[in-house]
Formats: structure tokens, sequence, C-alpha cells
């Protein structure tokens, strides 16, 4: 089979593989349409997992079931399929303790195009079919069920990581389409004030029709002197971390009140330490809780964040900027993740409708 | 001065009162506008917390301060303030372990129109006013302002029992004003699919408008029989009760999956025992999770409530169905309640603007 | 091979079944010792979970791995293994949703002598090994380990039902094994008194050695006569369910405080309702929450709670009343257990040291 | 009064002052017993919360109350009383929201020998007396009591923020008084194996008596190293970090399992940044939530674990390593903590039995 591939730091190119063999509990499955993530972006190019070697790309898909193991009693070949970026160990010890994206060890369940091979291909491997696929509802188009894939879910798993409550002021960092997903969830999960900070034209309308109520751009002094000034020296309930580097949280802790949450979805891609002020975080004291988390993945996820886009809770189509139709644009759909144009938020590339 | 009192069960009246005193840490108000409850009708005609004489009715309401104790920090006489109808101790035991409203014995944090004159008087007495009084918005109507002090915060209470997550389905028993704010608050707590029931077409349109995305009646047959039928037998996450009875609590384990709450916020009036059924109750080990509570009241939940209609995430209009001008169109407001024409939601009495 | 079953509602004996057949994921085990549940009594004599015929009886045991399939990581022939009386499927929709207990339906995690032949059995069948084994501790003697199947998870699942925090007071009903454990499991969290309800000798002291401060019998009055009396009229803080029938929940509301919780993990054989009194529950308001519900199974808790054991926290022997050896003495203590005489607590048969 | 003071960073001394007024809220009192903290040397001669001159020192004692104000409901002269080192202004918003110990401020529920005069006179002042006193146990040795003011809620909530459960591995790091309290509280709330770092004897002789089960001292290479050697790799569930300073972050990031938590309660004195390091933090996503808090104070939370000792789940006696009888020796006392000779733990004067 064909896939478009890794073939080293820095380079890619479509190359021949073995179709994947299906165990008992696994599925094989061919994608309808798939995305590019900054993801897939960090890994070609900046070598953000270290180096691999023809290792097939992408992990944000939705697809059709063409082989199923023994063990499978939920799908058969021909299902239409919403497929996570993470695929968790559902037996796991960590999976047991309520962490399956850990599964096998730390962020272990993100498995596509990190320890196997990804989606950009004829066809992909899913492990534990009944515990992490989910059928896609009839009349969701295959570019929207690809953004339940990882900008739905890890947007919204920032969200539970601040513990957003009734009311509270958020400060959403970061407004790339995992961002903007963060200002949706935030915002109903009943924020009243939703500061975002971002400063692209097309970020900025997608967040505020998403809920943001204020917005900061970083080119107009730090975030936190901005924050404080808005919130009259106060600063907010809960942030988001949804962009940035390691200095981020700096800024962060700064902007949260004692008894707020820091929850982290960015990726941090280099630096030796995240640094948190020893003052504004209350010399050690202050209640100021900071967390980081994968995204959970698997099968029941998928139901509930697919269920508020059927009931028309959740409408993923602004952020699909781009739509391509078609294996031979999928180049030309990642190196536009790679240069981000302005009018860019998330490109996706259908493969069969 | 003059308030509307419940003089004995069954017969009301204006009668003549001494204005009430100010302690150190209190605030006396005047009201701008008040709103029935129908806590109201069940005290004044059911004697639903026993009998009570000259006691003056009433606890939803906006005002304006006219004058403090000599601890109070935050508040003087003319600030126009949200008044909750809850205001605990916010010192007790139970406040200090996290159930306010029960500061000083169970729903002891319910003081007007309970323990002490309620806000259906010229002026009224409020405990604790730096713990308990909000400053009301500037540009909030005094008839929006009345829906924080009981609707607004009951039935997000209800959603907060229930513990509603992202992509839930629930289901909402009752559609008087307090289940259509439960409605609501599932709705931007990130509730995918909100079964409501009730039957009243006012009560209809408005929930629909508030997030419900199905109907039942009562008269199409049980709830149980209908919710599994709607869920292909599976059943719903969580469950508001904001209506019916005793027998209610019945239903709802019914159509309850294992692992989901049960939260009431409903007035349960008369009958010995609250039934849950033994079989579907997952013979005691089903881990459905049976629990109900006055809301939280205070400060600080006021001013929560009321940044989300500021910020214009929460739109209460739809609850006011009956705006008055007077004092002297209180009791036509009551009887309304008491009669309850099928066009009615919540009445308002405007005193002043 | 052998085993000792069910032959129908009120007949048991030794029987002659094939031995299972083990699946990829699943392990065959025969069993070292085995202890008697008061749930086999309900089983075989009450009809407690309806009518069953020739269904092997047991679910408690540890065993020795004599089969594994070709998907099993972590286990091999010879291992000793802990084996938790529930057994989930871990990737079933509702162990992900943090209810494996449940998955596949309400209480279905539990599959031992319930849906499948039970452990009283030469060889005994394991569904997903490496998620439902734990390795026993080197020096963790055969009648202990038994302990840790059903008794100490249960009793320890009420404790966390309850959410027992640091210098509550708790009531414990019952004090057969389960609520033995309940109460170490109450005193292992922090309660500080801890106030049980029990009258047999042999409990009475083994539930002061794990900390029971305070005893009540129902024999000198109702409960809640004595625990309002004991705590100045105020109630606990915190109830465990162990024993006790339907009616048990009335008492237990009238003792809690607002705000406490109602933790049960007693199996309730018969009745239509539980009966939850209308005003001491603060009239569907008073913050007193009940659940219930089946222990966690799984190879994570084995494992914590094995540590407890080999780390000299937990002392398991206070619980095991009566030792056997050999299969020939499975009768004699089955029916020991049905008639449950003065000194009685728990009795195990080892079969192989 | 006298009392005893720092005069200015470095320089301390008997000083006369004005004895305290009583607010309507309010209790003056007079220490039965004080302990001295390490926070009292820190402030004195380390400057760690700036400048002070002539500020009463000290916030651990017991006290029996001399006049109490109009508004007391619950205390009168002549009670003896526990007194919390934190005494929240409870209607704040801050306490509404579950952080008393912020209330006003972050950090500002800590008045004594911070905002205000200490302990360390004939008289202080405690603001909202019902809710910040406890009556204290008729039994209780006044060395006892002084060690509930700081010592016992602050270990024991580091346990708390750690979150601790059953059969859970933990990490303390430093094994001073309150280090000892962490370890404490980790085996009263369900740990299995405790692995205290820490060397000076007398303090690992009480860990041990308090459930240690395995030591670690700094001098035998990085915490790290030695923890992740001991559990095969895995590290451990939770850390509680009770001494150390900025970069023991960064050893307690590298010890810890994904989904684990890190409770701090030691003050951080010095440095710019905590260090996360990044890597080991899972670049971002690990889900190893660090937190820190000032322990709550406040009259409930002296019940409850004043209740712990009269109950005798607790033992505080081995905290105590030193006693003084009479004012004369407090400054002996004070010197000792700074000194800090080998077989230190805890110094308490003695003031009136």
């Amino acid at each position: 089979m064909n896939g478009y591939a890794m073939l080293k730091i820095g380079e890619s190119g479509w190359i021949e593989k073995e179709r994947p063999v299906c165990g008992p509990m696994d599925a094989i499955c061919k994608p309808l349409a798939v995305a590019i993530c900054t993801s897939d972006v960090h890994t070609l190019w900046e070598g953000a997992i270290g180096e691999r070697h023809n290792m097939i790309l992408g992990h944000e898909c939705c697809a059709e079931v063409v082989e199923v193991g023994s063990l499978v009693k939920d799908f058969k070949p021909g299902d239409r399929v919403l497929v996570p970026a993470i695929t968790p160990d559902w037996n796991s010890l960590e999976a047991q303790a309520g962490y399956s994206m850990h599964s096998g060890g730390m962020l272990a369940g993100w498995k596509f195009s990190n320890f196997k091979d990804g989606v950009f291909a004829e066809f992909f491997h899913v492990n534990d079919a009944d515990g992490n696929l989910a059928l896609m509802p009839a009349d969701m188009p295959a570019e929207d069920a690809c953004m339940l894939s990882d900008m739905v879910p890890t947007g919204f798993h920032g969200v539970e990581l601040a513990d957003v409550q009734f009311g509270d002021s958020v400060l959403v960092i970061g407004i790339g389409p995992v961002g903007l997903m963060a200002v949706a969830g935030a915002n109903m999960r009943g924020a009243s004030r939703i500061i975002a900070v971002g400063t692209r034209q097309v970020c900025v309308d997608a967040a505020r029709g998403y809920g943001a109520t204020d917005f900061i751009s970083y080119k107009d002094g730090s975030i936190e002197d901005q924050v404080l000034s808005m919130t009259g020296g106060k600063g907010v309930d809960k942030i988001i971390v949804a962009g940035g580097d390691c200095g981020t949280f700096d800024s962060a802790v700064k902007c949260l009140k004692p008894g707020g949450n820091i929850g982290n979805v960015n990726y941090l891609g280099e630096g030796d330490y995240v640094n948190i002020p020893r003052v504004e975080w209350g010399v050690g004291m202050g209640h100021k809780q900071i967390t980081g988390g994968l995204m959970p993945g698997g099968r029941l996820r998928m139901e509930k964040l697919g269920s508020l886009v059927t009931a028309g809770k959740l409408d993923v189509h602004p952020l699909i900027s781009h739509v391509f139709k078609g294996w031979e644009h999928l180049e030309e759909a990642l190196f536009l993740m790679r240069d981000k144009p302005r009018d860019l938020i998330k490109p996706v590339v259908i493969i069969e409708d």
C-alpha cells in the first residue's frame, strides 16, 4: 500500500509499505478524510519526538473499516468510523487508574505517527477496535469528523483540566485550532468572561464566534500586564494554555487568582524547564494548581463529543479553513500547515465522500 | 412600614410592621423589584413550612441599600444590589464544610420568608451584607436581576448536583422556571441531548430556546418507558429533578445509567418517603447516586451568575412572562402564581426603576 | 474436572464439568485457597440472582495460573495470583466512564458464580488476565490472599463512596466481614469516631481492633435514636451501610448531617423500594447524598490493596475465623456460612499451600 | 502587656504593648502554651516576609479566652481553646470559593505574626472567634494542643493536596515536624509504601513510628535516582513536599508517575522560579499535577483534627522534643529552633497548666 511518510527528520514523501496485519482485537481501516496537525509539522521538520525512518504520518481522520479481528464485537467491514488520535490499551494499569492516555507509559496512548504508522495511508491499523473506534453519525460530513480526532478532545480536555465552572473568568492562551476548541469548551462549560490571547484575524473571528469576549495581543505588552489591568488587578479564575512555550507559564501564574487552575494542552517542544514564578505562586502555598495532559482518547470520548456535533451544540466548521480532495493534495496541505499563511486554521483532505 | 404577609396558613394581606433593625454586619434594603416564587404559594396556601403568623412573604428581589452596619466594608446606602434567596452565616461550621445553605441547621441558610420576614415590604433585613449581597451590574434591568435570587442558582445547582459533563445525555424533569434554568445550565455545561419533561406550551417553547432537544409528556405514558424507548433501553447519563413529587424518583432511577447521578432541586412537599426502586437501583450497588440540595446562596454565587448575564451568555428574559408595576399589583401577581394560567412562567413586580 | 455447583435453588453438590477453554486474552487457573461469601449463600439458598442450573459457585480465591492466551503478556503458567471477584471488560464504555464493575451492563463486571462458573472447581476461567489478575506477593499466606478478592475491596469501596475525610465521625452499619473492612478502611482514611452497629461478640472484638470507637446494638433501640443521642442530636458526618436491608436507609438518613454521604455496599436482596424519609432528607434539599456500588475489580485494585497487606498496614487475619484444608471440607465451610454460628466471621478452605 | 517581638530583621526581645481591643465578633485570649515554628525563625532572622518593626511573634498556641465581642455566641471568658495559625475572614469571596486561607488576598488568612501581632504575648486578638476558635478537649495536654495550630493541619493538608488514596506509594520530602505529620497523614489516608527523605536520626525514628516504610538520604545521591531505583523505574503515585527549596520540584517531577500529584506545603523562601523539568513533565502533557497551598485554618478544621487526637488515632507527642515552663524560657526555645540541635523536633513553652 501507499503511505505518506517521514523518511527522516526534515524529509518526507510517498512510500510503499506492507498493509498492516489485523490482530484478534484490532481493525484495519481506510481513511475517508484526513486532517493535518501541527504535530505532524513538529514531528517531521523539528524532530520533536526524535528520529523516525519511513514512518507514515498523520493521526487525524475518519475512516471506513475494512477488516476486523475475531474478538471484535461492535464493528464490521463497511462501518464508517470516528478515529481518535489517542488509542489506549484499556486494560493497562494506567487506564484502570483513569489515565488511559498514558497506558503503557507516559504519553504512550498516542500511537499513530509516534510508535507506529499513522493514518496518511491507504490502510491503517487500530488497536482494540471495540474500545477505540466509534460509529460515525450518518449525517456528519467527513471533514467535520476529522476535527473530532484531536482538535475537539484536546481543546475540551484543557477545559476539564482547568476545571471551568459557572461564571468563571477564563484566559485562553493561544487560539489556533486547539485554542479555539478550548474557547468553545470553556463557553460550553459556563465561563462568563473569556479572554483570548492571539492576533491572527481569522482566529480572532473564530474565537469570537466560539464565545471569547475579550482579546489580548502579546504585541501590546505582557499577557500578565494586560490581564491584570482588565481584571482590576485580581486576575482570572482559570487558565487554559493552548499555545506558547515554557515561558508562558510564568505569565499564566501571574494572571491567576489563588485557588485557580492552569490546564495545559500545549506540546512543549523545547527548553529544559517550565518556570513557575515563586512569589506569584504564593511562595509555594497559593493554591494555583498547574497541570497538563494529553487528551483522553478512545471510543466513549468520541461518542460523547460526536453527540455534541450531531445535537447541534458544537459547530466545528469554523475550524476548517482549507479543504482539498484526493491524496494527491496531501503534501500541499501538509506544507500549508508548515507555512501557516494568515488565513489558515486547519486543512483537511477528503479522500472519499 | 408596610409588608405583604402570611397572616396564617391560607390567609394573606398587607400589614404594618416595625422597620427591621440593622446589626453591625447587616444591611437594610428596599426592593427595586420582586418576583413571586412557587414557594410563596406552598408556604401560604399549603402550609409547607408549617404555621406562620404575620410573616412577610417573598425571597426574590433586587434592591437598594438604605443602611449598613458599622462592620460592613463593601456596601453603602444607595448601592443597587442583587439579593440571594439564601443568605448563609458564613462562619458557621456547615459553611466551613462547604454547605453554607445549611448554616445553623439543615436548610437554615434560607431565612427570608422562612425564619424571618421576607422581601415583600418597604424594607427588609440582610444578614452579613458583605458576604451575601452583590453589586447589581449597571445595565441589568431590575426584572432580570430578580431571576438571579433563586431561579438561576437553583436550576444551575441541579446541574452541579447531577455533575453534567461534555456530551452527556440529560433528563430534566419539570420545566417550570427552575427546570428551565436546569435546561439552560445543562446546555451551558456541555450536555448534548437534553430531554425535558413537561407539557405547557409556553414552557416547552422556552425550554427549546434554552437547549432542550427532546420533549416528553407524562400524558404519553410513564417517563421511564418513554426515556428508555428514546435511548435504546440504555437510559440517560444524568438527571435533574425540578418538578414532580416523591414518586418521581422511582421513574428517575429507572431512566438512569449505572454510574449516573440524580440531582434534585425540587421541594418535596408531601409524602413520608422518597421511593428508590431496589432492583433498578442495582440492588444497592448500581452506582446511581441520588442527591438533592438547596442552592448555594451568598455573594460569590450572585457575582458569578450575574456575570453570565452581563456577558451575554445567559438570557433570563424568557422566564419572565408577566411584569407588573407597583406594590399594588403584588397580590395580583401572587394569586397568578397560585392559579398558574397556561401562559405563566414567572411574574415580576417592579417597584422602582 | 470437578466443581462444587448450585444444582438449582436450594440444592448443591459436586459435579463433573468440562475444563473451561482459554481465549487469547484469558487465563485458566486452579485455586490455592477459596473463601465462602454470604453471596454464595444468598445465591444458592435464597435464589438472590435467580435460578441457575449446575453453575459452579464461588468468587473468592487465590490461584495458580495453568494456561494463558496468546495475547497475555504479564502472566504465565505457574504464577501465583490474586483473583478479584469482579473481573471487568476494560474496553467497555462503562469502564471508560470509570465504572468498570458495570462493564456490559449494571453489575455485569461480576461474572464468577453469576454469569459463568465460579472458582469452587479444579480449574476456572479468567477473562482479560492482564487486566484482572495480580501477582500474589511471595510472602502472603493463601488465606490472607482470599480476603483480597471481595471482603477488603468491598468494605474499602464503602469508605470511598462515603468519602471519609480526616476527623470525620463515621457510622458503619453491619460488622460482618465486609463491615469490618469498612471499619478498617474508615480508620485508615482518617475517621476519628467510628460507631459500629453490631452485636456478635467476635465481630465487636474484631471491629474494635480495626478502629471502631463506639458500638450500638439494634436491640437497644433504633439506630437513629442511639446515634443522635451519642452525637448531641447532630448525627454523623458519613455512613457506610454494610448490612441490614431496604429499611436501613430510613435510619441512615436520620443519622446523617446535611452535606454527608451514605455509601452502601450491602446487597439488597428483597423489597420493592429503598425508603428515604422525606423530611429528614431535607425535603429533597438536605445534601444527604445516597449512593451504593459494587466494588471495583481488576488488577490495579488488587495490587494496591495487596500492597497494604504486605506493607503491614492492613492485617486481614482477624477476618478469618475458620480454616479448613482440602476440597473435601468445602461443603462444610459453605454450610457453616449458611448456619452462621456465633464464632464465625469468615471460613477459608486451603487447597494447596 | 508584655510580648516577645521582632524589633526588626535580625533583632528580637520583650516589649511593652497595648493590650489588643476586642471587636464585636472577636476574642481576646491569653496563651496556655506556645510552640516555636521555623516560620518564626525565617521571619525574624531571614526577613522572609519582609521588614517588620516591633511585631509580636508566634502563631502556634492554645489559650484561654479572657474577653469576647458582643456578637460572639459560642465562646466565653474562661473557655480553653485551640487556636489555628490561620484565621480566615469567612465571609470573604475567597472563603466562599473554598479557599479561606486566601481570604482578602493570597495567603492573607495568615494573620498572626504576619499582618498583626502574634501569640507570644500576655494577650492576643482573634478575629471571628466563633469561626476560628475551637473548644480544647478537657483531657488534652496543652503541649499537644499546640501541635494542632499548624503542624498537624499543614502536614495533613499536604496529604489532601497530594490526594493520597488506598494503597498508594507516597514520597514525603522533608521530615521535620510538618513532614512527620505528612507521613502520619499519608499513613492515615491509606498509603501503603511511604518513602521519607531525611537524615536526622530523631526524625527518622519518629517517621518510622508514624508509618514511613523506607528512607532516603540526599547524601546517598539524588532523590530521583534513589526513588526510581526503589520503584523499578516507575516512580511513586503521590508526593508531598515538606522541605527543600525551589529545586526540589525538579526531583519530585522526575519521581512521579503520570497521573500523580505533587502537594507542596513548604514555604519557598528564595529563588526566582520553581523549575519543572519539561521532558519528565511529559512535555506538558503527563498529567503530573503540581499544587501547593497554605493550610486551611478555622474552627471546623481544629475540631476535626482535635477529634483525631482525643479518639486516640493520632499521637502528637513524638513531635515534641523539648518542653519548657514559663515565658522566661521563650527566647531559649526560639534560639533552639534557630540553632536546630540534632535532637530537636519541636520546642514547646508551657505558660500555665
